[in-house]
């Protein structure tokens, strides 16, 4: 769940009223998200989702994420946008916690992903990265390829051998393949189906709004891509949906065509992206007490996806 | 959290297309509660709440729950009113599981309780009280006085052996005391500040709405004031606070008068619903495996409350 930090009614009250959204009328908390606390806020004003961020949030970078956001949206991206108290400022506190209130997107995220999800998934994702063009301010990859070999030290203690040994060469090798020289912007770097809403009249789907930009980055666009692929084109039995990556990449291209070094990056800047949610996610594993209240997600999962898009001969083998 | 049953988008949609509610807008699982998945559904007739029912709610008691929400809301309380679909049924399945939309509610609940919360929750339980007369349903009370020496059975080989005989005395004693011959009828049973909504100026609290209906019986009226008293009158640091008792008791009877017994019986029918919820946590606590995700609420809590009503000597050093 995630709901990790508890907001008494006078706190909220006090808390709103710096706001100019009329009185309130309802607040629950949201049982998706992992890393902060969300509330499904309604005011006088309309519907809005409340934040708190909580610890793995660096509070020094919230005004990247916001002010992506703020600027997305104002490029027309279907995206939260940070709604600024009556001082003008969107970051505020709240039970001690940086907190933030965003706007409201209707739709619903896809539980279970079709083929016909991916095109609008790809239009959206390249909308996306030529909205970005132009915010200033910048944010390295805190979890990109420098990250992965001190991520994969500290797994090393407490994860099986062959395992660790089998990460260590595959990282070796992508690392020394990771291509230099592409296209860089702002990326989401965690567009999963959860953050990505839709609205479906049982025909054609079309994206109503990306969420969670608690990752966004400035690093590769391509990478997004690769995390999409990763993330969206696998089926439950673990096959790899070419027919989902093709409509994905299409789509993205509809907007912001892949040049040749991007499309022949591909493979192994997918790899990247699955060792590096196969990490966080070992290290989640092996360092979450068993009796924790946290959904510990497989990292077995994305070893499958690693092994797949190191044997991917060519982009046009994983849809490119 | 409270999502457990997950709804495919097809799945919904298709379960939606029974009903008269226009397009779907958002669907969001909402964290609070404990027994059900529920979610926040908006249409484009409004905001509703979607409940799947999970396996510790017996199938064939959920026209009970429903047909007694249709009557309160009939009768002019505010609480959560089932939809019915186009063939006029408000209970169908989805995902497996019996499944049913109400009406969203307003309102907040309270995380800490004011003195101010406890006359309106009087008003509010009394009202309920009335609504409820001429609801031609009855359902016994699942875990009422007849049940509790049954779970302190199951409790006894786990459960710290002191604790036990404490329990097995003071159960004794409850129910050579119990009250009998006073009035019945539809009670809510469950009625802690999560299930009570408010709607708040900063000055004076209102009720607007009472849900989660489904620990709703037919039993003793007073026993509903008695879980009242144990829910909403003591701080955090244990104290009972007698203001609170006495505004609560007092806006309850200004929608309906306690008898001389009702009040004579208060003490003991407060140790009653005392050791109910000891006991069902209790059970939890000892049943509950340690790496389980869920929330295990401390009994511990509710031995203090008990020993306290065992002390009190009138219904006045509580309140009444």
């Amino acid at each position: 769940m995630a709901v990790y930090t508890e907001v008494t009614d006078e706190a909220l009250r006090a808390f709103l009223s710096d706001y100019a959204l009329g009185a309130l009328l309802a607040f629950r908390g949201i049982a998706e998200g992992v890393e902060n606390s969300n509330y499904a806020l309604k005011t006088e004003a309309g519907d809005f989702i409340l934040t708190l961020y909580e610890k793995r949030v660096d509070p020094g970078e919230l005004p990247y994420f916001l002010g992506l956001m703020e600027h997305l949206a104002g490029r027309g991206l279907d995206c939260p946008q940070p709604v600024p108290a009556r001082d003008g400022a969107a970051l505020r506190t709240l039970a001690g916690r940086p907190a933030a209130i965003c706007t409201f997107l209707p739709g619903v995220w896809p539980r279970r992903v079709r083929p016909s999800h991916c095109e609008p998934l790809g239009e959206a994702l390249g909308a996306l990265h030529l909205a970005g063009e132009g915010f200033p301010q910048s944010r390295p990859n805190g979890l990109g390829p420098q990250s992965w070999g001190p991520l994969l030290e500290r797994c090393r203690p407490d994860a099986d051998a062959a395992l660790v040994a089998e990460l260590d060469a595959a990282l070796a090798g992508i690392l020394a393949a990771w291509p230099r020289g592409l296209p860089t912007g702002h990326i989401h770097a965690d567009l999963f189906p959860d953050n990505v809403f839709f609205l479906d009249d049982g025909r054609r789907p079309r994206v109503s709004g990306l969420i969670d930009f608690y990752f966004a980055c400035t690093d590769l666009l391509a990478y997004d891509v690769a995390v999409c692929l990763n993330a969206w084109c696998f089926e439950e039995a673990r096959a790899f949906n070419v027919t989902k990556a093709r409509s994905l990449i299409r789509g993205y291209e509809s907007r912001r065509p892949l040049s040749a070094a991007e499309r022949a990056a591909l493979p192994v800047l997918c790899q990247g992206a699955a060792i590096r949610f196969l990490l966080t996610r070992l290290f989640d594993w092996v360092n979450t007490p068993a009796g924790a209240m946290v959904t510990r997600k497989d990292p077995m999962e994305y070893l499958h996806k690693l092994r797949f898009f190191a044997g991917a001969t060519s982009a046009g083998a994983i849809g490119g």
